[in-house]
C-alpha cells in the first residue's frame, strides 16, 4: 500500500531566486536525485561535467533533439540546454524522486508533456525572490559583472517571474533557512500524494 | 501576491488512526482553527460542549438540516454529526486555514460541494494507522470496553480504511512524532498553492 512512484519535481525561479541551492541541498542529503541538464554553453569555472552539466557539443544535442531523447530542451540566449528522459524516468518508476531546476520555457514542456509516467510524477514549483530590491542586490553581489549586464540579468528574471501563476505551487523567498523548510515539506507532503501508490 | 485564502483540510480516519490528536495538536499551537462539529449524541465524561462538539437536541439539528446551514452532515450509528457552514466559511475567507476532522461520508459530502470558496480551499487527508495488529491493540488499548465493542470498532475502522484512495493525501501512521511532521508539512505546502493566492 505504501509502495510510491517518485516524484517529478519541476523547480523554476529567476537567477537570484536561491532555487538552484534548495535542490542541491535537498539532493546532497540524499533524498532527491537532481537531474543534471544537458547544455552546450560553455563550462564556467568550477563546473564539473556531469555533475553541474552535461556539456555538449551543438551537433551532439542536435542530433539528441532528433532522436526525441529530450523530455525538454530549449534555448536562451543562443544556448541550448536540455533534460534527458533516461535522467527521469527510470528513476521514477523505482520511487526515486527526481528534482529538475529548470526555466520556465522547459516547465511549460514538462506541462505539456502526456506521457503517464511523467503526468503522475510531476509536480511544479516557482521559487519568487523576496522583493525586486533584494533580487536586484543579488544580481549585483556576485561581483564581476558590469552595469549593463545586470541590468540585462534583471530585465530577464522579472520576465521570467511574470509565468508564476502557471506553477502549482510558489515559494516566496524569504531566509534561507526557512525557504529549505518549506521546500522540503512540499516533498514530504507530495510522498503522501495517493494517486503516486501503487 | 502572497495574500492568500485559508485551506479547508478534510482529515479522515478510523478511531485508532491518530487523526483527533494531529488535528488538535495543530489547532493548539495557533496554525489552524479546529472546525467543532455539532452532534446529537450525549456527551462523553470530559467532552465539553463547544470544544469537543456542539452538542444538540436532535429537533435543533433537523431544524439546521432543513435550513440548509451544514456544510456536511451525517447519521453515524443511530446519532447525528454535521458541520456548520458558519464554522468554515468565514474564516477560510479571511485567510485562516481550517481543519475539518470528519468521517468519511461527510468527506464525500465535502468533496462532492460545489461551492467555489470550498472548492478552492479544500485539501483531504486519510490517516491510515500502522497496521491492522495496531490497530486492533489501539482499539482495546482504551480499556473499558468488552470484546464485542472492541469487534465492531475493528469493523467499523476497517470500513472506513476501504475509502483511503478517495483522498488526495494518505499519511501511513508511524510515531506520534513523525505524523505529526509530516502533518504539519501537508500543511506547509499547501500554503505554498498557487491556486488559494490572490
Amino acid at each position: 500500500m505504501s509502495v510510491r512512484t517518485g516524484i517529478l519535481l519541476v523547480v523554476s525561479g529567476p537567477s537570484g531566486s536561491g532555487k538552484t541551492t534548495l535542490c542541491r541541498r535537498l539532493a546532497d542529503l540524499g533524498e532527491v536525485r537532481y537531474s543534471v541538464s544537458c547544455t552546450t554553453r560553455a563550462p564556467r569555472p568550477g563546473e564539473v561535467n556531469g555533475r553541474d552539466y552535461h556539456f555538449l557539443q551543438t551537433s551532439e544535442f542536435q542530433r539528441l533533439v532528433e532522436a526525441g531523447e529530450f523530455l525538454e530542451h530549449a534555448e536562451v540566449h543562443g544556448n541550448h540546454y536540455g533534460t534527458l528522459r533516461s535522467e527521469v524516468l527510470g528513476h521514477l518508476d523505482q520511487g526515486i524522486d527526481v528534482v529538475m531546476d529548470i526555466d520556465v520555457q522547459g516547465a511549460a514542456q514538462v506541462r505539456a508533456c502526456n506521457d503517464p509516467g511523467i503526468m503522475r510524477a510531476r509536480v511544479d514549483l516557482f521559487v519568487m525572490p523576496p522583493s525586486e530590491e533584494e533580487l536586484e542586490s543579488r544580481l549585483s553581489g556576485r561581483g564581476t559583472d558590469d552595469p549593463e549586464v545586470i541590468a540585462l540579468r534583471l530585465r530577464n528574471a522579472l520576465q521570467e517571474m511574470s509565468h508564476w501563476r502557471e506553477y502549482r505551487y510558489m515559494l516566496h523567498s524569504s531566509t534561507r533557512e526557512r525557504d529549505f523548510e518549506r521546500f522540503r515539506a512540499l516533498v514530504e507532503a507530495q510522498r503522501m500524494r495517493v494517486s503516486r501508490l501503487t
